[in-house]
């Protein structure tokens, strides 16, 4: 998607796999729409527990996804490049990859 | 909410929390639109994920509390009425805390 | 293994299961004896992660293991006793359960 | 450490920081070893519980160390260097994040 300005949108690893992302996105928006109904109809507490998991798995799934394409589009064409840019990449990753690890 | 044919909703551990969870959940649901705006205005991956992250810690918390409502009401009460259900509602929790702990 | 003193040791919800336990925690000890090994030998990175997930997964077992006796002994039996008593192992087990998903 | 033929052993991200490595898991092996203490001492489960989240956890941080460093010299060596070597190094590096999300 262009900027209002026209300038060309900045360009990221997962840029080429927009459509993918979003749709899972909108899948996991419907599956919390759904824990929603389950909740309001007071549906069995382990029932709603084991979509909870399913939704959270399949944020990880993004997640997951989001994190191969920057490293092999950023960080590596920051590698590339030389310098001291691809250290702040790395760091940057490494840093998503513990809160990842930790959520 | 009362079924249809006017019969009381059953009735969970969460029942008496459940507008403090639908609300979790709507802010979860915005969370998850958040990145799918994210995602389409091609915002940086390290964002994005930081993001993913806040979204499944924010479902975690749901989990833990509908999982804690579930032990010290269904467990319990079946506990109290004696016989093999107290058995089954402890095999039924530790099977959605061994889904929780690897989502 | 009874106390010193010859009283009867303390019988938690894993007592008749801590063989089991005990080969389970000796062989993840021999699992990071096995990384410390592949360290000092310049193993490739990649597969000592493989080893550390492997591991973590073991602890993993040991906790749900120890959770799942623990609900069903400890838990249920205070249920049953009635009093407060059940509210408080709830509400132990719960903040467990919260430390096992966030670890 | 050399390889019996005296050659020079082979250098991975993770070498510089070796030591510091080894003595994180020979406190780990000691974090295991107080485990079967606690269990064969019929202590709390709650208590062993606490402390096998803290093992899990001593583990993950050896992960998210040694990642960081493979990404930070493997991926990015791998990547100056060009070839399809990298896009390899990469695919390995996500496999094992994966690993360590889901354990």
């Amino acid at each position: 998607m262009d900027d209002p300005a026209g300038a060309e949108a900045p360009h990221h690893g997962y840029s080429h796999a927009k459509d993918a992302h979003l749709k899972r996105l909108r899948r996991i928006e419907g599956q919390v729409r759904g824990l929603q109904r389950m909740v309001d109809e007071d549906q069995y507490c382990i029932d709603v527990l084991t979509q909870v998991s399913a939704a959270t798995k399949a944020l990880q799934q993004v997640a997951l996804g989001l994190l191969e394409e920057h490293l092999s589009h950023c960080v590596v064409d920051a590698a590339r490049r030389g310098g001291p840019e691809a250290e702040e990449k790395v760091r940057e990753a490494s840093a998503a990859i513990a809160r990842l690890v930790r959520s």
